[in-house]
C-alpha cells in the first residue's frame, strides 16, 4: 500500500504580505508527499540538480517519504519559482520560473514506485503524464492535475491524459478554462463524461467541492485569521486526499471515503498556508490533523428540524 | 409572530443570458416577503406609485402577505431599477435606476407593523433604518443589510444602525467593504465587535457562511445548471432566514437554529435565480423547499471514520 507522485521537487522564493523566503523547499510533488505521509506510505518521482542536498532530502526522509526515483543530475540546478501574493492571497504573481534539469524530465519508474496502489500525476507536460500513466497499470486509483498553460498550450495530449484517470483535482479556473462553460455544474458535468468517475475542485478560500456519481458535496475552508503564504495548498490538498484514500486499503472508494478524503484535503491544506511552504507541515502532529478533521464536521453540521418549518401553513 | 420588512417595492428591468423582462415586479422587501411568507406572517413596509396596480398586489395577497404598509403616492412612479448580467452571472450592470416616490420614503409603521416578532431592516438609507428599529423595540430578532453605495456614503450612520440590529446579513464585498479587511475572518470578527450576535456572509455562487458566538459555520450554494436570472437571491436568503426563525417563536435562536436559518435562505435563493424576478417563487410549493432542505443536507455530510486515519502510522 503506497502512494507514487509524480512532479515538481523545487525551490521556491516568496514573498507574501506576512515576509518572504529567498529559496526554500518547494514544488507539487514535495508538498504532495509531505500531506500524504501522514496517512500512508508516499514516494516521490522527480528530477533535482546538484544543489539539491542534505537540507532537502531530510525533510522528506523525517516523514518517511521514499525519495528513491527522486533523479540528481550532477552539474544540474533544480526548477526554481519565484512568486509574489499581494494582499489578495488568492492569485501568484510569478516573478521567475527556471525549468533547469526540470526541462528534461522523463520519469522511468522504478518497480517499487510502479508498485503503488494510488497514483497522483502532479501538474506537468499532459504526454508525460501519459507515459507514467502507462507505467503504473495497476494503480486502483489515479488522481491528476494541471495548469492553465497546458489546458492552452496542450488541451489534446491532457484531455487524453484525463480520459485514463478516476479522479481530476482542478482549480475552479482550470475547470471554467477546459470547458469553456461559465456554470462549474455543467462543467463538472462535461468533465465526467470525459471518463474520470470523480471531479474535486479547488476554491481558494472558499474551500473545495466534489461532483461524483452520487452527486455534489462542498467543503467550506478551514477559517484561518492569517494565510501566510497559500502556496502549496492544491497539492497538500491533493496529498491529504489521496494519502487517506490510500490508508483505507484495496477496493474502489464509497462516496462517503471520497468525500471524507475531500475532507482531510482541506485539513492538510488549511495547515499549509500557515506558514512558509512546507513549514507547516514539517512540525505538523497527527493529533493536529485529527483535531482539525472534527473543526471541519463542526463547522458544516445542522440538524434538520424534526417538524418541516413550511408544514406550519 | 410575525416578520416585518422595510424595503423597495419597485419594477426591475432585466437582460440576462437566458433573456429579458421589460418591467416586472421586484424590490428587496417584495423577494424578501415572498421568501418569508412560506413560514410565518409576512407585513412589507414600503412606498410604490401610481403605476403599481391589482396585477402586483395580487402577488402579495396570493401568499398571505400583508400589504397595509405599502403607502401607494397617487400621481406617483414607482421605483425602476434596470439592470443586466453577462456570462458571469455574480455581478449585475446597473442600466438605470429611477428612485421616483422612493426618494421620499420615511416610513411611520402601523401598530400592526411595529409589533412583530422580528424586524428585517432591508438596503435603504441607514438613517431610514435606525428610524424604524426604533419604531419596532419589542422585536426579538432584527437584520440589517445594505449595499456599497450606503458603505462609502454614509458609513457613520449605518455603523449605528448596525449596533442596534442582532444580525446582519451582507455580500462578502460589503463585508471587506466596511472594514477594509481583505480576509472574511477577521472582517467578521470586526462586526460582530460592533454589537450583531451575528453575521450572515452572502458568497453568490459559493453559497453563505455565518459567524457567531460558537463559530463559522458555512453552507454551498444549490449547484444549479442554469441561473436565470440572479436578481432578488440575496433578498430570498434574508427572507427564509428570518421566515423559518419567526416560525419557530419566542426566545433567542439557538446556534442550530440559526444553522439551519442559514440552510433555508439558502433553499429561497436556490429557488428565486432558476426563473426571473418573483416567478419562481410564485409557483413553489413547500414540498419543493422541503425536499431541497434535504438535499443540501445530503450535499454537505459525511461521516467521520470510526478509526481515525492518522492513527495508521
Amino acid at each position: 500500500m503506497s502512494v507514487t507522485v509524480v512532479g515538481s521537487v523545487a525551490f521556491d522564493a516568496l514573498e507574501t504580505p506576512f515576509g518572504k523566503r529567498d529559496r526554500i523547499l518547494g514544488g507539487a510533488a514535495t508538498h504532495f508527499s509531505l500531506a500524504a505521509s501522514f496517512f500512508t506510505q508516499a514516494h516521490v518521482v522527480g528530477i533535482v540538480g546538484e544543489d539539491f542536498g542534505e537540507d532537502e532530502f531530510s525533510v522528506f526522509s523525517a516523514r518517511g517519504i521514499n525519495t528513491t526515483d527522486i533523479k540528481r543530475v550532477p552539474g544540474g540546478s533544480s526548477f526554481f519559482w519565484a512568486g509574489r501574493y499581494d494582499e489578495d492571497m488568492s492569485v501568484a504573481q510569478t516573478l521567475d520560473t527556471q525549468l533547469n534539469v526540470f526541462a528534461d524530465f522523463d520519469p522511468e519508474l522504478s518497480t517499487e514506485a510502479r508498485d503503488c496502489s494510488i497514483l497522483f500525476l502532479a501538474n506537468i507536460q499532459p504526454e508525460l503524464q501519459r507515459r507514467v500513466r502507462a507505467q503504473c497499470p495497476d494503480a486502483r486509483f489515479v488522481g491528476l492535475d494541471s495548469m492553465n498553460y497546458w489546458i492552452k498550450s496542450a488541451r489534446d495530449s491532457l484531455v487524453k491524459a484525463m480520459r485514463s484517470v478516476d479522479a481530476i483535482i482542478f482549480n475552479d479556473v482550470e475547470v471554467r478554462m477546459l470547458t469553456g462553460e461559465p456554470n462549474l455544474s455543467v462543467a463538472a458535468h462535461r468533465i465526467r463524461e470525459l471518463g474520470p468517475r470523480v471531479l474535486f475542485v479547488k476554491q481558494g478560500s472558499y474551500g473545495a467541492c466534489m461532483y461524483s456519481e452520487v452527486g455534489f458535496f462542498s467543503i467550506p475552508a478551514y477559517p484561518l485569521e492569517t494565510v501566510v503564504d497559500p502556496t502549496g495548498a492544491g497539492d497538500s490538498f491533493a496529498g491529504g486526499l489521496c494519502g487517506y484514500l490510500d490508508s483505507l486499503g484495496g477496493g474502489r472508494p464509497t462516496e462517503n471515503q471520497l468525500r471524507c478524503a475531500a475532507v482531510y484535503g482541506s485539513v492538510l491544506a488549511s495547515f499549509t498556508v500557515e506558514d512558509f511552504g512546507t513549514e507547516r507541515l514539517q512540525r505538523l502532529t497527527d493529533q493536529e490533523i485529527a483535531d482539525r478533521f472534527q473543526e471541519f464536521k463542526q463547522m458544516t453540521v445542522f440538524e434538520a428540524p424534526q417538524v418541516l418549518a413550511t408544514l406550519k401553513r
